[in-house]
């Protein structure tokens, strides 16, 4: 009764203490904060346990990033092996670390084509800040100044810096903050789902790829820099575009000299069952590969731009006097983190975990289609362990979630962590993106919660 | 032979594959690299051995970061106990794990006044940029709209995302990016070295209040949302500014409602001989307290920006319909990240590494400013464990540092890596900020070792 008593009481105080203390990422600021705070204590495998000892399945894999599952010792053991070795030094200029010049080479050699050099960074958002600088540096050292804007996509979601939350473009996530605006163009987003009433299905890539080419003609080629695009919208709802409009849209681009960055935070990484998915999946050769999250397995913050040898060599060939590249972060290549991904890719490889997610993704998805059958389903979508299931509360069309949808997805969520299931609602959807090594059974028992969280969550509609 | 033949062979390959797949921040895009890397291999305590098994003493600290040693056992312990219990989770909206939550706490009761809301990022950079979009949503929130321009300064370093980049102002650093222009204003650096040579000493913090009175009327004071300051200016070559000046920037600001942004990432954690030196030693009361490198001792990347309860009062108080803070970052609060700062602050406060600095810092600058009297040093400045050497080539004026007092610093720094000092020259400066746990005799050996490289330097100009 005394341990029972004692555990109540100091979780207690840990969601007083996180509320006093913590504002979140995405958290709230108003007087009257609902959410109780949940504060997941331990992990292990596919399962996190909260202060209160509720056990749950994971189903986002901590958020897209969790690949190997938790609690893995030989992660936890490389991380004190090089803290004790050698835990950090500055990567400024000529200095270099063991872990990051290893990881260099082989990312180096994961990644497709000629993306041959790496540029470090702490996370994906500061990945994608880099990437666009290094876009812009690019045309003004070769003298192309006035190729500036960046073109994005409503729903694309490119992290939180200044720059990163102004290309992203999910209607929600516009606060009170300002943005970019000059700079950054935002396309129509390829969701199918919620695209225009008028466009029919197998116009839609067509539609799409008309106002893309429409853009570029009124913006002027000379003065756009790139085209940044996660090949699956991941945040933004497992967006799957259209057949050929990532080609088409690369093609584009090449014509107009638009450099193309592959968002590959969430898709990298076995997700998809490949450590990289641009080209295998979707045709690509893009000019700059963006990876972070599953890189690391989550276990270290560790982010990285990859960036194909042609833009390099023509830079160098405009013999300017002192091309430094002004940008990157004190822990940009951090040693202990730069461990971590190396252990976490040799695992990778001797655990054929890609081949295990290519092998079980398409029974995960197949699983998934059988909650077609209930009417506050909107759309079952994903492709490998990268879902999500869309709730809506009518028929009616809307360009975006409303209000009476996003109550849907937190009712189910609701009842999914009562039945031992975290499924973090976001907006309309419920996000799935299990850690890597699921299995079969396990898959199963997602499916059932799901299916039971549905049903009740209908029940009190009724 | 055999042994040495191999070491020599496997640094050979090391530094081809740096300078093959790895771009450095503020590394070289030129054709020819002259720059040989230099890859850190291991390290302990204040020295760190290279993969040719040279052995340096320290003296800049990591980057500023590294306060408790290299090859802390307790800190690597910590990480693995913490990778194995609970590596990460999602810390988006109420999502929350114990070290973030006891972390947060301790650093609400280090800050002073009524700094007590933290919202952590996983980098200086990112931490000033969730600051700047803090005030930004803070005015735009409480109906302040027009409130959008930062002031910095020239000189200052805020970081390398694409806003922190635009904020920091030295003259070198601006190359083939892309900077912001309508929200950044730029005012004077409080660089007493490098004053206009028609001021006089005793005036400078007049002129430089002057300066910013004026900007704030031409600008607007309902134009200008927040001043960012570093208490001292880092990386811009410890610029410690004349008396007065912070309170009197401060009194300014809060008269006409800019918020008050102080940049610790240096000057905190220990190197001033404080946790936060913003009010001990500069009798500041900001909104906001920026803080990262020392907070892990460089362990792992962690930032945070540490926000004032009544700016968040003010918010809650517009009744905001949904006052979400749509910002933050898959790793803000990184469990493991978290845990080593906690343990990282528990060590500093057992070893008192405060009061070792507060102890050990004047007899570290008393003994810099023996180097006074060799021509080629311009000024010796800073402030306990944060003090720089500034080389000059000639006693002409010169608004930033000329080609060739670089070259001196340059110089001099090959002499020192020659006998076993790491400085890293920047610009003109021979930057020092060893580790916290640094003694007398190692800062003896310090100095005698940059008084022959200087010495050594001086010869070869003759």
């Amino acid at each position: 009764m005394n341990e029972v008593f004692d555990i109540s009481n100091e979780s207690k105080e840990l969601k007083r203490n996180d509320q006093a203390y913590l504002l979140h990422p995405w958290g709230s600021l108003s007087e009257n904060t609902n959410d109780e705070p949940m504060i997941i204590e331990s992990a292990n495998g596919v399962y996190v346990t909260d202060s209160d000892r509720n056990q749950y399945l994971d189903a986002i894999g901590g958020m897209w990033c969790m690949t190997l599952g938790y609690g893995n010792e030989d992660l936890a053991l490389t991380m004190q092996e090089q803290a004790v070795r050698m835990p950090y030094y500055t990567p400024f200029g000529s200095m270099s670390n063991i872990p990051a010049v290893q990881l260099a080479k082989k990312l180096a050699a994961l990644a497709p084509g000629d993306l041959n050099i790496v540029h470090y960074t702490n996370s994906g958002s500061t990945a994608v800040d880099s990437a666009i600088r290094f876009c812009h540096y690019y045309f003004n050292a070769t003298g192309k100044e006035s190729k500036k804007i960046i073109l994005s996509r409503k729903d694309a979601y490119h992290g939180s810096t200044y720059l990163g939350a102004s290309l992203s473009g999910k209607a929600w996530d516009r606060t009170c903050f300002q943005y970019m605006d000059t700079l950054v163009h935002h396309l129509s987003s390829p969701h199918s789902y919620r695209r225009p009433p008028h466009i029919a299905e197998e116009n839609f890539c067509n539609y799409l790829l008309n106002e893309m080419e429409e853009a570029i003609q009124q913006l002027g080629a000379d003065n756009i820099a790139c085209f940044i695009a996660e090949p699956i919208l991941a945040s933004g709802g497992v967006i799957v575009p259209p057949n050929g409009y990532h080609q088409r849209a690369q093609e584009l681009m090449k014509r107009h000299n638009i450099l193309f960055v592959s968002d590959e935070v969430v898709t990298g990484f076995g997700r998809l069952g490949h450590f990289f998915s641009s080209n295998i999946h979707f045709g690509l050769d893009p000019d700059i590969i963006i990876t972070a999250k599953g890189l690391t397995s989550g276990y270290a913050p560790l982010g990285a731009i990859i960036l194909s040898e042609h833009l390099a060599r023509e830079i160098k060939e405009t013999h300017l006097k002192n091309p430094v590249f002004t940008n990157g972060y004190t822990y940009s290549g951090h040693p202990i983190a730069c461990a971590v991904a190396l252990k976490n890719i040799e695992l990778m490889e001797k655990m054929a975990l890609c081949e295990h997610v290519r092998s079980i993704g398409p029974y995960f998805i197949e699983r998934l289609q059988e909650l077609e059958k209930y009417p506050i389903v909107g759309d079952i979508r994903g492709h490998h362990l990268m879902a999500c299931i869309e709730f809506r509360a009518s028929n009616a069309y809307s360009p975006i979630p409303t209000l009476e949808d996003i109550a849907i997805a937190q009712a189910v969520d609701t009842h999914c962590q009562r039945l031992g299931l975290l499924v973090r609602p976001y907006e309309s959807l419920c996000i799935l993106s299990p850690p890597l090594i699921i299995n079969e059974q396990q898959i199963d028992s997602m499916i059932n919660i799901l299916q039971n969280a549905i049903e009740e969550t209908m029940k009190e509609m009724d």
